[in-house]
């Protein structure tokens, strides 16, 4: 079961699949259960909010999806998570996990454009597996990890590279407006694996595959990463965890395969979903 | 003129001074003109709020100061930007700024406990200023900065520095629950000098004075802040700009000289306030 945040001629609404067809429910109307973002803050049971909107009506013409957490608290990004990548950027296997940030300004949805700005020609892709905190917790043990994450999503982590680089910290090549894909929807915890483990991720630009690889490969996988965050700072539900990408970036490769304007990216996972972005300048 | 976010007896308020004596208005009552989040939300005149708010009662015992914007939707803090502090780490003088992160659950008001955590004794102080965004902008100039300023306050932007040197990234040493001390209050722009330069800004641990500067030193002053972070984010109302710390870290002092429960460590600079937070383990 998928959960989407979604706007249909500026009226923002959610909607749900069991795989088949999306089905919605729009601000106004009775039925609404409130946005993905009120329902995660109050704890809502999100597979019976599935199951309430699924009696709602199909998708219309012009839907526009949104990111699944349109303003989360926390935007917690893991880098150099996956061995191969750690491996072509001639880094040792870290023992405790690089984290960054994004701020939510920087977020778009499915079928939105990510945005090259004019003052860089290095605009990098990274797919990623993104999970959403369902709960809040401090000090959570790997254990009980799972029970605190509501559900996973696509995330293309695009970069520029060139400002990332800048300053010894990443945060400004990873915060321009309309650069983080997020979407299309929420898969929820339960419709997947145990921690999302053992998922096909794969990154292809203009259809090409650039990026492929498991969840499986995660340096940290997401028990580990809800504990270790958990030991500094209080997760809290709506609360977004990236969880860094696999090799094949594009300022890895010779020559370097940057984004352009007119290019596509996609992001899927298996089970999880399908991200789409084209590219504008 | 200043404003502050207060809890009186589990009630949120906003508090005012004219420097004289603060007196405020709680959730419920007729006149409450809403939360400092909100006011600046909607982006609300300030100046006349805090005229409002001067009609109110005395703070009575037991009022809680909380950080006068309790969720900010940035909290940007800029690294090595007083001439001095980039000299005692041996770094060149930086000619774009270093930009790391907070999330909001790592912030407290004035008068609550700095929390060091138990896994790390290399607490370090860092007295700054603050400043907070009034109104939406993107790709601002210089000339224009300053109108996107509602205020100034004190920030002792604690930090674990083991846990900010683990990895390449800072975040973790700077996002501990309990660590980012931010009041007491917001003083407004039209009470400050323009971008509130040439204040004296000074740091005292346990009263003796450890950091001692000007904010006229800033290497990237108020209005380069607001138009360089805008050249990559939309800015919004109520985020918040930590612009980062003189020379005397604890870090940087042989011998080192961390902060351990017990502690009272103090920020302040002319005409914005005292910034007092105790430490506890």
């Amino acid at each position: 079961m998928k959960l989407a945040t979604i706007d249909i001629d500026g009226k923002i609404g959610i909607a749900a699949t069991d795989d088949v067809e999306f089905k919605c429910l729009l601000q106004g109307q009775a039925e609404f259960p409130g946005t993905l973002d009120e329902l995660l803050a109050v704890g809502a049971d999100l597979d019976a909010v599935a199951r309430t909107v699924l009696k709602g009506a199909p998708l219309h013409d012009g839907t526009v999806f949104l990111p699944p957490v349109r303003r989360p608290g926390k935007i917690i990004c893991v880098g150099l998570n996956y061995v191969d990548h750690a491996h072509e950027l001639n880094l040792e296997i870290p023992d405790y996990p690089t984290i960054f940030t994004r701020f939510f300004t920087s977020l778009i949805g499915h079928e939105n454009s990510i945005v090259k700005p004019g003052c860089s020609e290095q605009l990098d892709f990274e797919a990623e597996l993104a999970f959403v905190i369902g709960r809040s917790g401090r000090n959570v043990s790997k254990a009980d990890a799972l029970s605190y994450v509501s559900g996973y999503s696509c995330f293309n982590d695009a970069t520029l590279r060139d400002y990332q680089f800048r300053t010894t910290q990443w945060t400004i090549g990873k915060n321009f407006d309309q650069t983080g894909a997020f979407g299309p929807a929420l898969t929820l915890s339960s419709a997947l694996p145990s921690g999302a483990s053992g998922l096909n991720i794969v990154g292809r630009l203009n259809g090409e595959v650039v990026q492929a690889s498991n969840t499986d490969a995660l340096i940290f996988d997401v028990p580990s990463l809800v504990s270790l965050l958990s030991e500094v700072m209080t997760l809290e539900p709506g609360d977004v965890v990236i969880t860094g990408t696999p090799a094949g970036v594009g300022a890895s490769r010779n020559p370097k395969l940057f984004m352009m304007p007119g290019d596509v990216f996609e992001v899927e996972i298996d089970q999880i979903g399908m991200l789409r972005n084209a590219i504008v300048g």
